[in-house]
């Protein structure tokens, strides 16, 4: 016999079916035996009734324990009127069981899950990740993100963006966070980095005309962790345009988001249909941040305050050796009327960049993107880049000499934008499988050792511990930009 | 001035528009200067004329050069009968240019972009690739990847899978092909590994109660190339369910391929509607391999003749030392029938493996998985390892007994199957910054050498080479699976 969904069951009143699933719970009243199964889609009440269930399925019907794993046929009947659940979409109906399979049995979990796991120890609920995403809450969490990507994407593809995958094993740069390393098998003493942001790829690929890119991108940075950044990796909503104004790209993403909310997300209070634009100046007057908490009510995670901190300075104020730090990243453009600054007083200089900032977080980070190979230099040398650290760029540089479009774009963290939207206080709970604070996979038992002959494979071997670990920084004589996205 | 696209162009004839792109060729013909102008959607042809066209952009027309950026203003106009081109969708008009703004200049390229590449040098192209992308052919490619990735997404969301992503970094286990490896800055000696594939997740999100998950996922092994194998990054179509029996899954994946197909690639001549399905003994006996082409004429790329293969033996034959390496991987089932036949003879058991086989190729692995600890248990014991050995594996174990569904699914390779439906001999020719034949990112130039700080913060050193680099490989001591997938 074919599986019915508890959510089906109602269709099938008066009819035979099987239905899978876990127990929720079970009640023994007497000689009934009642169950709540657990499937995808709802619970389902069954009943075990002496003379209805096979002699043998009553009996095992005894052994039954939560979380255990059952398979049932029975009969589908309406509840009497007192008994519905209006509390379920199954609540009308039970099943009254014929027979019964246990096809896998279970321990009892360390935590409940039939409860929400927000008191339950994090370390316990990442390493029993596969239980605590059965809580309602959680695996809620899975499937809003499931179709917040998934309404991304549709809007990206409905306006003519190009999905592209772009490379994991990609090049270390002296910018940005910290670098995930790669040794290379292939070739020894070199390493790969794992990509902070496709940035370059996404500029590459607007030269190579794509015009309209997006993708739903795996960063890695290697960060401590805090509530809204994961030690590691995370998605970003990558998007890029060529041949469009600032504000078309404002405008762009200013959609994506009133409409995800409106379908994904309705009951939620937006402040601002039209996102406020602020400058950065202005912003910093007034309200003494670059992330404004625009909210009615600041304590209301339901009301949602989208707006813009734009015309950015585009270095952070000058460094002792006479060397500027980009505000936003090294690509970012610096706004024309400001060229003739740059080569007077650095520090002056505004951007293209804009941030979308989101209930006093910034949920995106963008800019227009330098489209001139000498404009391009020049924020090098300004940076301090000498010839070696320029080498790292040529690639860039040179592409720009093959007829680049003018482009720019966003990249809005996914899980940080999620973490908003659900009223999630940690990031981590929008994830399936996030790594704890200190950077490890709790469920599978992530950074572990290794044989003594993979590492000769990567022509690498571990250094004796010198000294603290985790409080190394990268050396300060490389420059960063801070790269927020 | 809004931008217009080239091919919205006829639907404004009289009017002034603006159009940007790429200068795909410039012909002067005495006094008339004619462009081709490409954008993401087409060509379209614009002329100067003195008189017609500004003084100043007539003069900065003479200037343009293939793979210019330009940007125009002009009128759009009806062609003369006898001049319009029905090979363009924009062919009917032309647009008779009053102003010209150069956006961008271009060197020569290194090789032509207004024909196919496949000639040229693939290192040249793999260097150059956002020039390489701009050619009609390799266009195309990221286009019908990007249909074919979102027709599957749909495909799956509509049959209620739920689009989960698992971790980057994560555990080298010893099974499969070789990892990459992630030395950890906060876990001196220790390392991640990147993903062979969402294997161990994507089992746990069954356990968890996922029921139908899927992913484009990211998948790296350090395997050297071959036409059909990228050397590092490739991307699956990991789709995993509960609850489905062995026929459901192939049916699933059959109704989306045949879907896929008509939609995506109409032009394609399905040998087979209904795949057949052999059993891996007999297709031995019959085709010689386990991968058949089973089209009617071999030489027809557009002919797609797929197949299942079924009955797999569980292992490959009994090693010396006693042992069995799994013929998929180590979580695949046994046969029920054959569960006894473990303790007897294990090289006679066979499993619930099935193989999607595409015109001689393997496009995708998969197989029903154990969900019983002692069965798995057995298995690993079969397959050799020592406590040591299953101690990285434990928390499956653990997990299989909170509760494990019956569950399977497969995998298949994006790139190997969009190769093939493009007809393309090499997988690179469908992904677009493809890693060379010696894993080396041309474009951007990776891996490269890094600096002494990011090597001592992940507390590692590199080995001076003591031999030839590229040939070692895995230690023969640790069992491996073949993990096709």
């Amino acid at each position: 016999m074919q599986r019915t969904l508890s959510i089906e069951a109602s269709q099938k009143i008066g009819q035979d079916i099987q239905v899978s699933g876990w127990v929720q719970a079970r009640r023994d009243l007497g000689k009934l035996i009642f169950i709540d199964l657990r499937d995808r889609k709802s619970l389902i009440q069954v009943i075990f009734v002496p003379g209805e269930a096979s002699e043998a399925s009553y009996k095992l019907a005894k052994e039954i324990r939560p979380e255990f794993v059952i398979e049932v046929v029975g009969l589908v009947q309406e509840r009497n009127k007192k008994n519905i659940n209006s509390d379920l979409p199954t609540g009308g109906v039970e099943i009254l069981a014929k027979e019964l399979k246990i096809l896998s049995r279970a321990k009892t979990p360390p935590f409940e899950v039939d409860k929400d796991s927000k008191e339950v120890s994090e370390d316990i609920r990442l390493k029993y990740r596969y239980l605590d995403l059965r809580t309602e809450r959680m695996a809620k969490n899975l499937k809003i993100r499931h179709k917040t990507l998934s309404f991304m994407r549709k809007f990206f593809e409905d306006n003519d963006f190009l999905e592209v995958q772009t490379p994991i094993l990609t090049k270390s740069t002296p910018e940005g966070a910290r670098d995930f390393i790669v040794p290379s098998r292939r070739h020894a003493g070199k390493f790969y980095a794992l990509p902070q942001s496709p940035q370059q790829y996404k500029q590459l690929l607007m030269i190579a005309g794509v015009e309209r890119y997006f993708q739903i991108a795996p960063c890695m940075r290697d960060e401590d962790a805090r509530a809204d950044r994961s030690p590691g990796e995370f998605y970003q909503l990558d998007m890029e345009m060529s041949f469009a104004s600032q504000d078309e790209i404002m405008e762009m993403v200013e959609k994506l988001m009133v409409e995800l909310v409106a379908n994904i997300f309705p009951d939620k209070k937006m402040t601002f249909e039209k996102f406020p634009r602020l400058g950065w100046s202005e912003c910093q007057k007034k309200y003494k941040t670059d992330k404004p908490d625009l909210r009615q009510n600041k304590e209301n995670p339901h009301e949602l305050a989208f707006c813009w901190v734009i015309d950015w300075p585009l270095f952070e104020p000058e460094m002792e050796d006479g060397h500027f730090a980009p505000a936003h990243h090294m690509f970012t453009r610096p706004r024309d009327e400001d060229l003739p600054v740059l080569d007077q007083d650095p520090a002056k200089a505004r951007s293209y960049q804009m941030d979308l900032v989101l209930n006093g977080c910034e949920v995106g980070g963008g800019s227009l993107r330098i489209h001139d190979a000498r404009v391009q230099e020049k924020i090098f040398d300004l940076i301090g880049f000498d010839a070696e650290q320029k080498k790292y760029f040529s690639h860039m540089l040179e592409a720009l000499d093959y007829g680049a479009p003018p482009h720019g774009g966003i990249a809005p963290g996914v899980e940080r934008l999620l973490a908003i939207l659900l009223a999630e206080e940690s990031i981590r709970e929008v994830v399936a499988f996030p790594k704890s604070g200190d950077a490890r996979d709790l469920t599978v038992g992530a950074p572990s050792e290794i044989g003594a002959g993979q590492l000769s494979e990567a022509h690498i071997s571990v250094k004796k511990a010198s000294g603290p670990t985790g409080r190394s920084h990268r050396s300060s004589s490389r420059p960063e930009g801070k790269n927020k996205k």
